[in-house]
């Protein structure tokens, strides 16, 4: 009854299994010795898998630390930048108000749209009702969106207050069809996901188009932002009328603004590099369980 | 000698069959009618995958065909916008010298590294000799690395022609950063995949790396475009001294150059939806075949 030599099969193991567990026929001396075998080369197979997966959650811890920290580091430095050397925060439509966009709308659509995204990577919520982390993930990006249209708000009122043409721009052409497209994504994705009345087929359609959707709003938001820092850079260190350095002196302002953009970049690199690696992903239980709207299948 | 009624196994199938196939007695009248239905299965089951496989190949070849248009459409809009509206071209440390620095950065870093990146997704080049494929890839590549070079000689020329500080603008900082990335994958690359004496574990190293690095390359390519063409019509389009209109006016060069930027977002978009499709991905004939470098396992 075995089905191990000279069969196929045992030739493969028998490259695994040392010369002296074999007689002079070739045959196994005991069958006994090939499951003590077969249990301990599947015991170092799923301890190199643990160790594999414990490698990977490591590594995302590292990422998602890194995005936490750059994260941070984005908000600090706008907030410094507008706080110090452009004279700080007002809702009257003068310039003060107008510095209320660049911190709103990196806070927005850059930190808490990036870390909205990879929320569903988090291996903590991995094994646990999806429901929860999906509500956190919908709550997030809504104040995402929140800050975001609060951050055109700002622009548009200091632009109207200034007799200032709105959306000519190459930047605010990005920008505004950065805010639709997430506007969008975040309404589909409230009717796709979280509503019990919204069909299975159309849950399956939209789910890729969600995931993808999101990877592209993220590179429009950071596209907008680089332009958007650039543009206000060139616009405020003109080094005649308002007693600055200019630009191209690089000031301290223009050093901290000029790193600024460059963390946001890392930052939204980052993200993409977590959302890409297919063992960052969540571990579905089931395709049901994945495309279960609010109170249908996961309450 | 049955494996299928009543067996688990065979009740599976039992649901494909029609009721009429099964005796009364919940057998099949013969051994013969199930294996005409299993092959009638799996014939259909083929006719699925493959209709699903001609699916994938045609949304590919629609989305290879939009970035075709879009790149050519971009290369046309950035000639056209330089030479109608910025006074041509020329290499003599004018403004006419800078106006080859949008022309050959869009050309290199973006329309040909776009099209070298997505080289090996294209269907037709896959089942043959990967190794006349990775010369082309390599050679475009190279192609776009020698634009890109030159495009930053113009716009260093003209400064330095002009008496103007390089390297201060955040463009500047993210333009230097994606070239010197951009010099690093290629020459990895080719000292990674193409060269014979690249040991096997380098090359396994690198490999993901390459591929994270190229589209994260081509974000940062999108962001410096954008900021460029955003900061160089600030510049142009003043108003004041050139007699030109304003850009808060949206002449009709603003118009062409903001849609350029537009297209250019697009092309970077259609591309990375490319490159992310694990369907469209090449199907490699074994690992080694993958990794083989030049001269050593393709030829």
């Amino acid at each position: 009854m075995h089905d191990y030599p000279p069969t196929p099969k045992c030739s493969t193991l028998s490259e695994c299994l040392p010369l002296s567990q074999w007689n002079e026929t070739g045959e196994l001396g005991s069958e006994m010795a090939v499951n003590t075998m077969k249990q301990e080369l599947k015991s170092k197979s799923s301890l190199a898998d643990c160790s594999s997966r414990m490698r990977s959650i490591v590594s995302f811890y590292f990422c998602y630390l890194l995005c936490l920290c750059l994260g941070i580091a984005c908000i600090v430095l706008v907030t410094t930048w507008n706080s110090k050397w452009r004279g700080g925060f007002a809702w009257d439509g003068s310039s003060l108000q107008f510095n209320w966009h660049p911190v709103l709308m990196v806070t927005g659509l850059v930190v808490l749209y990036g870390n909205g995204a990879v929320l569903y990577r988090v291996p903590l919520t991995w094994g646990q009702n999806k429901l929860p982390w999906k509500l956190l993930h919908a709550g997030v990006m809504l104040l995402a969106l929140i800050c975001s249209v609060l951050g055109l708000c700002a622009v548009f009122d200091f632009h109207n207050a200034n007799k200032t043409q709105n959306l000519y721009s190459l930047h605010s052409w990005i920008g505004i069809c950065t805010t639709a497209l997430f506007t969008l994504q975040w309404v589909l994705g409230l009717a796709g996901f979280l509503l019990p009345c919204s069909p299975m087929s159309f849950r399956k359609l939209l789910k890729p188009a969600h995931v993808w959707m999101g990877g592209s709003i993220l590179i429009l938001s950071v596209v907008s932002c680089i332009s958007g820092i650039n543009e206000k850079l060139f616009f405020a260190l003109k080094g005649t009328t308002n007693g600055t350095q200019p630009y191209a002196n690089l000031p301290p302002e223009a050093l901290v603004a000029n790193s600024f953009g460059v963390l946001i970049v890392l930052f939204g690199l980052v993200i993409l590099k977590i959302l890409s690696n297919p063992h960052w992903q969540r571990q579905e239980a089931s395709e049901d369980v994945s495309y279960s709207p609010l109170l249908q299948d996961d309450n």
